[in-house]
Protein backbone atom coordinates (compact mmCIF):
# COMPACT_ATOMS: atom_id res chain seq x y z
CA UNK A 1 0.00 0.00 0.00
CA UNK A 2 1.28 3.81 -1.10
CA UNK A 3 1.24 6.21 1.81
CA UNK A 4 -2.01 7.69 0.75
CA UNK A 5 -3.41 4.27 0.28
CA UNK A 6 -3.24 3.13 3.73
CA UNK A 7 -4.43 6.77 4.76
CA UNK A 8 -7.11 6.64 3.08
CA UNK A 9 -7.42 3.04 4.57
CA UNK A 10 -7.64 4.15 7.77
CA UNK A 11 -9.66 7.21 7.76
CA UNK A 12 -12.40 4.98 5.97
CA UNK A 13 -12.52 1.72 7.91
CA UNK A 14 -12.38 4.58 11.14
CA UNK A 15 -15.42 5.93 9.89
CA UNK A 16 -17.29 3.54 8.78
CA UNK A 17 -17.08 1.77 12.05
CA UNK A 18 -17.88 5.25 13.82
CA UNK A 19 -21.06 5.30 12.01
CA UNK A 20 -22.23 2.16 13.35
CA UNK A 21 -21.37 2.42 16.67
CA UNK A 22 -23.79 5.73 15.79
CA UNK A 23 -26.51 3.36 14.41
CA UNK A 24 -29.21 3.65 17.26
CA UNK A 25 -32.70 2.87 16.73
CA UNK A 26 -34.49 5.80 16.48
CA UNK A 27 -35.61 7.05 19.94
CA UNK A 28 -36.85 10.19 21.65
CA UNK A 29 -33.09 11.31 22.18
CA UNK A 30 -32.78 10.87 18.67
CA UNK A 31 -31.55 14.96 18.39
CA UNK A 32 -28.62 13.25 20.93
CA UNK A 33 -28.11 11.14 18.43
CA UNK A 34 -27.96 13.39 15.37
CA UNK A 35 -25.92 15.71 17.39
CA UNK A 36 -23.46 12.51 18.03
CA UNK A 37 -23.30 11.86 14.38
CA UNK A 38 -23.53 15.56 12.77
CA UNK A 39 -19.83 16.24 15.09
CA UNK A 40 -18.58 12.94 14.17
CA UNK A 41 -19.28 13.03 10.57
CA UNK A 42 -17.90 16.34 10.18
CA UNK A 43 -14.45 15.04 8.30
CA UNK A 44 -11.38 16.32 9.79
CA UNK A 45 -7.96 14.63 9.38
CA UNK A 46 -8.58 11.58 11.49
CA UNK A 47 -5.35 11.76 12.46
CA UNK A 48 -5.58 10.27 16.01
CA UNK A 49 -7.27 7.26 14.82
CA UNK A 50 -4.81 6.68 12.05
CA UNK A 51 -2.09 6.83 15.14
CA UNK A 52 -3.62 4.30 17.13
CA UNK A 53 -4.31 1.72 13.48
CA UNK A 54 -0.80 2.46 12.80
CA UNK A 55 0.68 1.92 16.23
CA UNK A 56 -1.07 -0.97 16.43
CA UNK A 57 0.10 -2.34 12.96
CA UNK A 58 4.01 -1.88 13.66
CA UNK A 59 3.80 -3.06 16.70
CA UNK A 60 2.31 -6.22 15.21
CA UNK A 61 -1.43 -6.06 15.80
CA UNK A 62 -4.39 -6.65 14.06
CA UNK A 63 -6.67 -3.69 12.72
CA UNK A 64 -9.91 -5.40 14.44
CA UNK A 65 -7.99 -4.91 17.86
CA UNK A 66 -6.78 -1.29 17.23
CA UNK A 67 -10.26 -0.60 15.82
CA UNK A 68 -12.09 0.05 18.83
CA UNK A 69 -9.22 2.53 20.46
CA UNK A 70 -9.46 4.49 17.20
CA UNK A 71 -12.88 5.05 16.95
CA UNK A 72 -12.66 6.20 20.78
CA UNK A 73 -10.16 8.62 20.61
CA UNK A 74 -12.08 10.18 17.27
CA UNK A 75 -14.89 10.48 19.72
CA UNK A 76 -12.76 11.83 22.32
CA UNK A 77 -11.68 14.62 20.24
CA UNK A 78 -14.99 15.36 19.06
CA UNK A 79 -16.13 16.19 22.26
CA UNK A 80 -13.62 18.59 22.75
CA UNK A 81 -14.07 20.40 20.05
CA UNK A 82 -17.78 20.55 20.25
CA UNK A 83 -17.55 21.69 24.06
CA UNK A 84 -14.33 23.78 23.36
CA UNK A 85 -16.72 26.18 20.39
CA UNK A 86 -19.60 26.49 23.15
CA UNK A 87 -20.21 30.12 24.10
CA UNK A 88 -18.73 29.72 27.32
CA UNK A 89 -15.53 28.87 25.77
CA UNK A 90 -14.30 30.01 22.27
CA UNK A 91 -17.71 31.04 21.26
CA UNK A 92 -17.03 29.41 17.95
CA UNK A 93 -20.10 29.52 14.85
CA UNK A 94 -17.75 28.08 12.49
CA UNK A 95 -16.20 24.10 12.51
CA UNK A 96 -14.38 22.73 9.74
CA UNK A 97 -16.48 25.09 7.17
CA UNK A 98 -20.12 24.44 9.07
CA UNK A 99 -21.79 25.16 11.58
CA UNK A 100 -20.36 24.22 14.70
CA UNK A 101 -22.72 21.67 17.00
CA UNK A 102 -24.55 24.29 19.06
CA UNK A 103 -25.41 26.58 16.26
CA UNK A 104 -26.68 23.55 14.26
CA UNK A 105 -28.53 22.30 17.04
CA UNK A 106 -28.53 24.19 19.97
CA UNK A 107 -26.54 24.67 23.12
CA UNK A 108 -28.26 21.96 25.52
CA UNK A 109 -27.97 19.89 23.03
CA UNK A 110 -23.98 20.44 21.93
CA UNK A 111 -23.40 20.36 25.68
CA UNK A 112 -25.16 16.67 26.12
CA UNK A 113 -23.74 15.55 22.60
CA UNK A 114 -20.64 16.54 24.04
CA UNK A 115 -20.74 14.60 27.28
CA UNK A 116 -21.93 11.68 25.32
CA UNK A 117 -19.07 11.64 22.63
CA UNK A 118 -16.54 11.53 25.97
CA UNK A 119 -18.66 8.54 27.39
CA UNK A 120 -18.67 6.14 24.90
CA UNK A 121 -15.14 5.51 24.33
CA UNK A 122 -15.01 3.73 27.50
CA UNK A 123 -17.93 1.44 26.27
CA UNK A 124 -16.27 1.05 22.96
CA UNK A 125 -13.25 0.37 24.64
CA UNK A 126 -14.25 -2.76 26.43
CA UNK A 127 -15.12 -4.15 23.00
CA UNK A 128 -11.56 -4.76 22.53
CA UNK A 129 -11.78 -7.81 24.57
CA UNK A 130 -13.77 -9.30 21.87
CA UNK A 131 -10.71 -8.92 19.48
CA UNK A 132 -8.37 -10.67 21.15
CA UNK A 133 -7.16 -7.96 23.26
CA UNK A 134 -5.82 -9.09 27.25
CA UNK A 135 -8.02 -7.89 29.71
CA UNK A 136 -5.46 -6.10 31.41
CA UNK A 137 -4.27 -4.36 28.45
CA UNK A 138 -7.65 -3.11 27.98
CA UNK A 139 -7.84 -1.73 31.95
CA UNK A 140 -4.59 0.33 30.77
CA UNK A 141 -5.82 1.50 27.69
CA UNK A 142 -8.87 2.88 29.61
CA UNK A 143 -7.03 4.46 32.77
CA UNK A 144 -4.03 5.81 30.02
CA UNK A 145 -7.54 7.51 28.12
CA UNK A 146 -9.12 8.94 31.17
CA UNK A 147 -6.02 10.27 32.54
CA UNK A 148 -4.71 11.78 29.50
CA UNK A 149 -7.91 13.02 28.51
CA UNK A 150 -8.87 14.26 31.81
CA UNK A 151 -8.33 17.23 34.61
CA UNK A 152 -4.54 16.46 34.43
CA UNK A 153 -4.57 16.17 30.36
CA UNK A 154 -6.61 17.56 27.75
CA UNK A 155 -8.95 19.10 30.20
CA UNK A 156 -6.45 20.58 32.50
CA UNK A 157 -5.32 22.28 29.08
CA UNK A 158 -8.22 23.55 28.23
CA UNK A 159 -8.86 24.78 31.76
CA UNK A 160 -5.32 26.29 31.26
CA UNK A 161 -6.46 28.03 28.02
CA UNK A 162 -9.42 29.92 28.83
CA UNK A 163 -7.23 31.68 31.50
CA UNK A 164 -4.68 32.65 28.77
CA UNK A 165 -6.70 35.01 27.60
CA UNK A 166 -5.51 38.93 27.87
CA UNK A 167 -2.29 37.31 30.16
CA UNK A 168 0.73 36.92 29.02
CA UNK A 169 3.08 34.07 29.43
CA UNK A 170 6.12 32.26 28.64
CA UNK A 171 6.81 30.07 25.85
CA UNK A 172 7.09 27.28 28.52
CA UNK A 173 4.20 27.78 29.79
CA UNK A 174 2.54 27.88 26.25
CA UNK A 175 4.74 25.14 25.26
CA UNK A 176 2.97 23.27 28.88
CA UNK A 177 -0.35 23.77 28.12
CA UNK A 178 -0.01 22.75 24.06
CA UNK A 179 1.28 19.60 25.64
CA UNK A 180 -1.64 19.17 27.73
CA UNK A 181 -4.18 20.53 25.32
CA UNK A 182 -2.84 18.65 22.28
CA UNK A 183 -0.53 16.03 22.71
CA UNK A 184 -2.23 14.19 25.45
CA UNK A 185 -4.88 12.69 23.12
CA UNK A 186 -2.05 11.82 20.28
CA UNK A 187 -0.44 9.90 22.86
CA UNK A 188 -3.24 7.93 24.32
CA UNK A 189 -4.08 7.30 20.42
CA UNK A 190 -0.19 6.28 19.96
CA UNK A 191 -0.20 4.57 23.36
CA UNK A 192 -3.44 2.82 22.90
CA UNK A 193 -2.45 1.49 19.23
CA UNK A 194 0.51 -0.22 20.82
CA UNK A 195 -1.53 -1.41 23.73
CA UNK A 196 -4.07 -2.98 21.59
CA UNK A 197 -1.29 -5.19 19.65
CA UNK A 198 0.35 -6.37 23.43
CA UNK A 199 3.65 -4.48 22.65
CA UNK A 200 6.16 -4.17 25.34
CA UNK A 201 6.10 -1.35 27.90
CA UNK A 202 9.16 0.32 26.05
CA UNK A 203 6.99 0.57 22.53
CA UNK A 204 4.19 2.29 24.82
CA UNK A 205 6.46 4.90 26.25
CA UNK A 206 8.31 5.79 22.68
CA UNK A 207 4.93 6.02 21.58
CA UNK A 208 4.18 8.39 24.14
CA UNK A 209 7.35 10.71 23.69
CA UNK A 210 6.39 10.28 20.23
CA UNK A 211 3.00 11.91 20.62
CA UNK A 212 4.20 14.61 22.77
CA UNK A 213 6.09 15.77 20.58
CA UNK A 214 4.07 15.70 17.67
CA UNK A 215 1.15 17.61 19.69
CA UNK A 216 3.79 20.56 19.88
CA UNK A 217 4.82 20.74 16.63
CA UNK A 218 0.64 20.17 15.45
CA UNK A 219 0.02 22.87 17.83
CA UNK A 220 2.60 25.24 17.04
CA UNK A 221 2.28 24.53 12.90
CA UNK A 222 -1.69 24.99 13.74
CA UNK A 223 -0.66 28.80 15.42
CA UNK A 224 1.29 29.74 12.68
CA UNK A 225 -1.67 28.88 10.03
CA UNK A 226 -4.00 30.86 12.12
CA UNK A 227 -1.92 34.17 11.32
CA UNK A 228 -0.20 32.96 8.18
CA UNK A 229 -2.79 30.86 6.46
CA UNK A 230 -5.83 31.16 3.65
CA UNK A 231 -9.07 31.33 5.94
CA UNK A 232 -11.11 28.93 2.98
CA UNK A 233 -8.45 26.46 3.09
CA UNK A 234 -7.99 26.23 7.27
CA UNK A 235 -11.66 26.50 7.15
CA UNK A 236 -12.50 28.46 9.82
CA UNK A 237 -11.75 32.34 10.57
CA UNK A 238 -8.05 33.35 9.90
CA UNK A 239 -6.50 35.56 13.18
CA UNK A 240 -9.08 34.36 15.53
CA UNK A 241 -6.36 34.14 18.12
CA UNK A 242 -5.16 37.65 17.90
CA UNK A 243 -8.94 39.15 17.71
CA UNK A 244 -9.49 37.31 21.12
CA UNK A 245 -6.63 38.02 22.66
CA UNK A 246 -5.16 34.70 23.06
CA UNK A 247 -1.51 34.31 23.27
CA UNK A 248 -0.09 31.73 21.25
CA UNK A 249 3.76 30.62 20.60
CA UNK A 250 3.50 31.79 17.71
CA UNK A 251 2.75 34.94 18.55
CA UNK A 252 5.25 35.35 21.47
CA UNK A 253 8.36 33.85 19.75
CA UNK A 254 7.64 35.04 16.42
CA UNK A 255 6.81 32.88 13.11
CA UNK A 256 10.12 32.09 11.94
CA UNK A 257 11.22 30.96 15.27
CA UNK A 258 8.05 29.06 15.81
CA UNK A 259 8.80 27.25 12.34
CA UNK A 260 12.16 26.39 13.48
CA UNK A 261 10.93 24.91 16.83
CA UNK A 262 8.38 22.75 15.10
CA UNK A 263 10.84 21.28 12.95
CA UNK A 264 12.91 21.02 15.47
CA UNK A 265 10.48 18.43 17.89
CA UNK A 266 9.48 16.89 14.46
CA UNK A 267 13.40 15.85 14.14
CA UNK A 268 13.06 14.40 17.70
CA UNK A 269 9.35 12.58 16.45
CA UNK A 270 11.48 11.27 13.79
CA UNK A 271 14.20 9.72 16.05
CA UNK A 272 11.68 8.28 18.31
CA UNK A 273 10.25 6.33 15.29
CA UNK A 274 13.45 4.71 14.65
CA UNK A 275 12.58 2.46 17.47
CA UNK A 276 9.87 1.34 15.56
CA UNK A 277 10.24 -1.47 12.37
CA UNK A 278 8.68 -0.44 9.44
CA UNK A 279 7.63 3.53 10.41
CA UNK A 280 7.65 4.31 7.03
CA UNK A 281 4.12 5.57 7.04
CA UNK A 282 4.41 7.37 10.25
CA UNK A 283 7.67 9.23 9.07
CA UNK A 284 5.32 10.37 5.99
CA UNK A 285 2.77 11.16 8.47
CA UNK A 286 4.53 13.39 10.64
CA UNK A 287 6.06 15.42 7.75
CA UNK A 288 2.90 15.75 6.13
CA UNK A 289 1.27 17.16 9.28
CA UNK A 290 4.35 19.59 9.85
CA UNK A 291 3.77 21.05 5.94
CA UNK A 292 -0.22 21.24 5.78
CA UNK A 293 -1.73 24.69 4.97
CA UNK A 294 -4.84 23.69 6.82
CA UNK B 1 -23.55 -1.43 63.52
CA UNK B 2 -27.16 0.27 63.37
CA UNK B 3 -28.24 1.75 60.33
CA UNK B 4 -27.60 5.38 61.20
CA UNK B 5 -24.01 4.24 61.84
CA UNK B 6 -23.25 2.65 58.47
CA UNK B 7 -24.84 4.66 56.96
CA UNK B 8 -22.49 7.70 58.56
CA UNK B 9 -19.50 5.05 58.06
CA UNK B 10 -20.24 4.97 54.16
CA UNK B 11 -20.71 8.60 53.81
CA UNK B 12 -17.57 9.12 55.45
CA UNK B 13 -15.35 6.62 53.97
CA UNK B 14 -16.82 8.02 50.59
CA UNK B 15 -15.94 11.38 51.68
CA UNK B 16 -12.31 10.98 52.50
CA UNK B 17 -11.71 8.93 49.66
CA UNK B 18 -12.70 11.55 47.12
CA UNK B 19 -11.09 13.81 49.01
CA UNK B 20 -7.83 11.18 48.47
CA UNK B 21 -8.71 11.42 44.87
CA UNK B 22 -8.64 15.05 44.47
CA UNK B 23 -5.82 15.65 47.12
CA UNK B 24 -3.79 16.99 43.46
CA UNK B 25 -0.57 19.35 43.73
CA UNK B 26 -0.98 22.78 42.80
CA UNK B 27 -0.59 23.44 39.10
CA UNK B 28 -1.48 26.02 36.36
CA UNK B 29 -5.71 24.17 36.39
CA UNK B 30 -5.65 24.53 39.92
CA UNK B 31 -8.99 26.53 39.42
CA UNK B 32 -9.88 23.41 37.99
CA UNK B 33 -9.51 21.16 40.56
CA UNK B 34 -10.85 24.04 43.20
CA UNK B 35 -14.50 23.55 41.41
CA UNK B 36 -14.23 19.54 41.75
CA UNK B 37 -13.46 19.59 44.50
CA UNK B 38 -16.24 22.48 45.28
CA UNK B 39 -18.64 20.49 43.54
CA UNK B 40 -17.54 16.92 45.44
CA UNK B 41 -17.79 18.33 48.57
CA UNK B 42 -21.16 20.01 48.31
CA UNK B 43 -22.57 17.52 51.12
CA UNK B 44 -25.84 15.81 49.87
CA UNK B 45 -27.07 12.00 50.59
CA UNK B 46 -24.17 10.04 48.59
CA UNK B 47 -27.06 7.42 48.17
CA UNK B 48 -24.84 6.21 45.29
CA UNK B 49 -21.85 5.23 47.26
CA UNK B 50 -23.97 3.61 49.57
CA UNK B 51 -25.66 1.53 47.45
CA UNK B 52 -22.40 0.38 45.59
CA UNK B 53 -20.77 0.18 49.06
CA UNK B 54 -23.31 -1.99 50.71
CA UNK B 55 -24.18 -3.64 47.78
CA UNK B 56 -20.58 -4.97 47.44
CA UNK B 57 -21.57 -6.20 51.15
CA UNK B 58 -24.31 -8.63 50.81
CA UNK B 59 -22.52 -9.49 47.67
CA UNK B 60 -19.43 -10.78 50.53
CA UNK B 61 -16.75 -8.49 49.04
CA UNK B 62 -15.22 -6.04 50.63
CA UNK B 63 -14.80 -2.27 51.54
CA UNK B 64 -11.94 -2.02 49.55
CA UNK B 65 -13.18 -3.08 46.72
CA UNK B 66 -16.44 -1.45 46.14
CA UNK B 67 -14.96 1.82 47.09
CA UNK B 68 -13.76 3.11 43.91
CA UNK B 69 -17.15 2.25 42.35
CA UNK B 70 -18.59 4.56 45.06
CA UNK B 71 -16.47 7.08 44.62
CA UNK B 72 -16.79 6.82 40.83
CA UNK B 73 -20.66 7.15 40.94
CA UNK B 74 -20.59 9.81 43.10
CA UNK B 75 -18.18 11.59 40.93
CA UNK B 76 -20.69 10.88 37.57
CA UNK B 77 -23.16 12.11 39.92
CA UNK B 78 -21.53 15.21 40.25
CA UNK B 79 -20.79 15.84 37.10
CA UNK B 80 -24.47 15.54 36.07
CA UNK B 81 -25.76 18.07 38.18
CA UNK B 82 -22.75 20.45 37.31
CA UNK B 83 -23.74 20.60 33.56
CA UNK B 84 -27.80 20.76 34.56
CA UNK B 85 -27.73 23.51 36.16
CA UNK B 86 -25.63 25.27 33.19
CA UNK B 87 -27.45 28.33 31.83
CA UNK B 88 -28.35 25.83 29.05
CA UNK B 89 -29.94 23.80 30.49
CA UNK B 90 -31.81 24.45 34.31
CA UNK B 91 -30.19 27.95 34.95
CA UNK B 92 -30.02 27.37 38.63
CA UNK B 93 -28.26 29.64 40.96
CA UNK B 94 -28.58 27.47 43.56
CA UNK B 95 -27.83 23.24 44.41
CA UNK B 96 -27.71 22.05 47.60
CA UNK B 97 -28.31 25.41 49.12
CA UNK B 98 -24.99 26.94 47.91
CA UNK B 99 -23.86 28.77 45.06
CA UNK B 100 -24.20 26.09 41.89
CA UNK B 101 -20.75 25.56 40.37
CA UNK B 102 -20.92 28.03 37.69
CA UNK B 103 -22.21 30.74 40.13
CA UNK B 104 -19.08 30.31 42.31
CA UNK B 105 -16.52 29.83 39.35
CA UNK B 106 -18.04 30.39 35.58
CA UNK B 107 -19.11 29.24 33.23
CA UNK B 108 -16.21 27.70 31.82
CA UNK B 109 -14.56 26.82 34.63
CA UNK B 110 -18.20 24.57 35.72
CA UNK B 111 -18.35 22.79 32.11
CA UNK B 112 -15.06 21.79 32.52
CA UNK B 113 -15.12 20.74 36.10
CA UNK B 114 -18.53 18.85 34.78
CA UNK B 115 -15.82 17.30 32.13
CA UNK B 116 -13.27 15.87 34.07
CA UNK B 117 -15.74 14.78 36.94
CA UNK B 118 -16.74 12.58 34.22
CA UNK B 119 -13.66 11.11 33.10
CA UNK B 120 -12.21 10.67 36.35
CA UNK B 121 -14.24 7.75 37.48
CA UNK B 122 -13.05 5.33 34.51
CA UNK B 123 -9.92 6.12 35.74
CA UNK B 124 -10.57 5.09 39.46
CA UNK B 125 -12.12 1.91 38.34
CA UNK B 126 -9.47 0.88 37.07
CA UNK B 127 -7.74 1.29 40.52
CA UNK B 128 -9.96 -2.24 41.13
CA UNK B 129 -7.82 -4.20 39.96
CA UNK B 130 -5.37 -3.47 43.52
CA UNK B 131 -7.90 -5.05 45.77
CA UNK B 132 -8.40 -7.99 44.54
CA UNK B 133 -11.40 -7.66 41.53
CA UNK B 134 -11.33 -9.73 38.50
CA UNK B 135 -10.01 -7.57 35.53
CA UNK B 136 -13.06 -9.08 33.81
CA UNK B 137 -15.47 -7.76 36.40
CA UNK B 138 -13.41 -3.97 36.29
CA UNK B 139 -13.81 -4.21 32.59
CA UNK B 140 -17.86 -4.79 32.94
CA UNK B 141 -18.13 -2.40 35.69
CA UNK B 142 -16.59 0.02 33.15
CA UNK B 143 -18.97 -0.63 30.32
CA UNK B 144 -21.98 -0.70 32.34
CA UNK B 145 -21.14 2.81 33.78
CA UNK B 146 -20.35 4.01 30.62
CA UNK B 147 -23.46 2.82 28.89
CA UNK B 148 -25.74 3.50 31.83
CA UNK B 149 -24.47 7.17 31.96
CA UNK B 150 -24.44 7.59 28.79
CA UNK B 151 -26.10 8.49 25.53
CA UNK B 152 -28.76 6.03 25.60
CA UNK B 153 -28.68 6.01 29.52
CA UNK B 154 -28.24 9.30 31.95
CA UNK B 155 -27.22 11.39 29.04
CA UNK B 156 -30.16 10.44 26.98
CA UNK B 157 -33.14 11.31 30.00
CA UNK B 158 -31.16 14.46 30.13
CA UNK B 159 -31.86 15.67 26.25
CA UNK B 160 -35.34 14.25 26.82
CA UNK B 161 -35.56 16.06 29.56
CA UNK B 162 -34.61 19.83 28.27
CA UNK B 163 -37.28 18.62 25.21
CA UNK B 164 -40.22 18.17 27.82
CA UNK B 165 -40.48 22.10 28.67
CA UNK B 166 -43.85 23.70 27.23
CA UNK B 167 -45.10 19.85 25.87
CA UNK B 168 -47.40 17.58 27.04
CA UNK B 169 -46.43 13.67 27.52
CA UNK B 170 -47.78 11.08 29.37
CA UNK B 171 -47.32 9.13 32.25
CA UNK B 172 -45.56 6.55 30.84
CA UNK B 173 -43.19 8.74 28.69
CA UNK B 174 -42.56 10.43 31.93
CA UNK B 175 -41.39 7.37 33.59
CA UNK B 176 -38.93 6.26 30.90
CA UNK B 177 -37.49 9.45 31.43
CA UNK B 178 -37.14 9.28 34.99
CA UNK B 179 -35.78 5.32 34.23
CA UNK B 180 -33.03 7.13 32.22
CA UNK B 181 -32.23 10.12 34.04
CA UNK B 182 -32.43 9.04 37.55
CA UNK B 183 -32.83 5.48 37.58
CA UNK B 184 -29.61 4.04 35.21
CA UNK B 185 -27.30 5.69 37.57
CA UNK B 186 -28.46 3.70 40.60
CA UNK B 187 -28.38 0.71 38.92
CA UNK B 188 -24.38 0.99 37.97
CA UNK B 189 -24.25 2.13 41.70
CA UNK B 190 -25.95 -1.17 42.51
CA UNK B 191 -24.47 -3.43 39.65
CA UNK B 192 -20.91 -1.69 40.15
CA UNK B 193 -21.53 -2.86 44.11
CA UNK B 194 -22.25 -6.17 42.86
CA UNK B 195 -19.89 -7.10 40.60
CA UNK B 196 -16.82 -5.65 43.07
CA UNK B 197 -17.55 -8.44 45.55
CA UNK B 198 -17.80 -11.17 41.93
CA UNK B 199 -21.54 -11.61 42.72
CA UNK B 200 -23.45 -13.99 40.30
CA UNK B 201 -25.15 -12.60 37.03
CA UNK B 202 -28.32 -12.97 39.05
CA UNK B 203 -27.42 -10.74 41.71
CA UNK B 204 -26.29 -8.08 39.34
CA UNK B 205 -29.73 -8.39 37.25
CA UNK B 206 -31.40 -8.21 40.52
CA UNK B 207 -29.76 -5.06 41.46
CA UNK B 208 -30.43 -3.65 38.11
CA UNK B 209 -34.18 -4.11 38.49
CA UNK B 210 -34.17 -2.92 42.62
CA UNK B 211 -32.21 0.16 40.86
CA UNK B 212 -35.04 0.71 38.03
CA UNK B 213 -37.93 0.65 41.10
CA UNK B 214 -36.15 3.03 43.44
CA UNK B 215 -34.96 5.54 40.44
CA UNK B 216 -38.22 6.15 39.28
CA UNK B 217 -39.76 6.28 43.24
CA UNK B 218 -36.77 8.49 43.98
CA UNK B 219 -37.52 10.60 41.06
CA UNK B 220 -41.46 10.98 41.79
CA UNK B 221 -40.65 11.92 45.37
CA UNK B 222 -38.53 14.66 44.27
CA UNK B 223 -41.73 15.64 41.97
CA UNK B 224 -44.35 15.80 45.24
CA UNK B 225 -41.28 17.97 47.13
CA UNK B 226 -40.91 20.11 44.35
CA UNK B 227 -44.93 21.09 44.74
CA UNK B 228 -45.50 20.44 48.59
CA UNK B 229 -41.99 21.03 49.97
CA UNK B 230 -40.49 23.78 52.44
CA UNK B 231 -37.98 25.67 50.77
CA UNK B 232 -35.70 25.47 53.28
CA UNK B 233 -35.74 22.01 53.84
CA UNK B 234 -35.29 20.51 49.71
CA UNK B 235 -32.06 23.72 49.73
CA UNK B 236 -33.79 24.53 46.20
CA UNK B 237 -36.30 26.79 45.28
CA UNK B 238 -39.53 25.25 45.60
CA UNK B 239 -41.97 25.30 42.23
CA UNK B 240 -39.18 25.53 40.14
CA UNK B 241 -40.36 23.08 37.63
CA UNK B 242 -43.98 24.44 37.56
CA UNK B 243 -42.09 27.50 36.75
CA UNK B 244 -39.92 26.35 34.34
CA UNK B 245 -43.06 24.42 32.75
CA UNK B 246 -41.54 21.38 33.11
CA UNK B 247 -43.76 18.62 33.16
CA UNK B 248 -43.85 16.24 36.50
CA UNK B 249 -45.45 12.88 36.89
CA UNK B 250 -46.95 14.41 40.29
CA UNK B 251 -48.33 17.29 38.02
CA UNK B 252 -49.64 14.88 35.65
CA UNK B 253 -50.88 11.99 37.70
CA UNK B 254 -51.59 14.63 40.58
CA UNK B 255 -49.88 13.75 44.08
CA UNK B 256 -52.31 11.32 45.48
CA UNK B 257 -51.44 8.61 42.54
CA UNK B 258 -47.89 9.89 42.41
CA UNK B 259 -47.56 9.26 46.46
CA UNK B 260 -49.54 5.80 45.36
CA UNK B 261 -46.99 5.01 42.62
CA UNK B 262 -43.85 5.76 44.68
CA UNK B 263 -44.99 3.48 47.46
CA UNK B 264 -45.89 0.53 44.73
CA UNK B 265 -42.44 1.29 43.35
CA UNK B 266 -41.05 0.81 46.73
CA UNK B 267 -43.02 -2.29 47.52
CA UNK B 268 -41.39 -4.35 44.07
CA UNK B 269 -38.25 -2.67 45.36
CA UNK B 270 -38.44 -4.62 48.50
CA UNK B 271 -39.62 -7.75 47.08
CA UNK B 272 -35.71 -7.59 44.96
CA UNK B 273 -33.97 -7.44 47.97
CA UNK B 274 -35.52 -10.50 48.99
CA UNK B 275 -33.30 -12.23 46.81
CA UNK B 276 -30.22 -10.65 48.93
CA UNK B 277 -29.14 -11.78 52.32
CA UNK B 278 -29.04 -9.59 55.43
CA UNK B 279 -30.79 -6.41 53.59
CA UNK B 280 -32.19 -5.17 56.29
CA UNK B 281 -30.04 -1.86 55.70
CA UNK B 282 -31.04 -1.52 51.95
CA UNK B 283 -34.82 -2.08 53.00
CA UNK B 284 -34.10 0.96 55.67
CA UNK B 285 -32.15 2.65 53.18
CA UNK B 286 -34.98 2.12 50.52
CA UNK B 287 -37.71 4.04 52.97
CA UNK B 288 -36.19 6.33 54.38
CA UNK B 289 -36.02 7.36 50.65
CA UNK B 290 -39.42 7.29 50.08
CA UNK B 291 -40.25 9.07 53.39
CA UNK B 292 -37.88 12.01 52.44
CA UNK B 293 -38.78 15.91 52.82
CA UNK B 294 -36.21 16.86 51.43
Amino acid sequence: MTFDERLLYYQDITEKQIKKYMDFSQEKQERLFQAMRYSTNAGGKRIRPVLALEFGRVCGGSIDAALPAACAIEMMHTFSLIHDDLPCMDNDDIRRGRASCHRAFDEATALLAGDALEMYPFEILTDCTNYGVKAENVIEMIRLLAEYAGHKGMIGGQQIDTQFVNCVFSEDDLLEMYRLKTSRLLQAAACMGCLSAGADIQYVQRAYEYGDRLGLAFQIVDDILDICGNEAEVGKPVGSDEKKNKMTFAAVAGISAAKEKARQLTDEAFDLLNGFEDSGFLKQLTLKLLNRNK
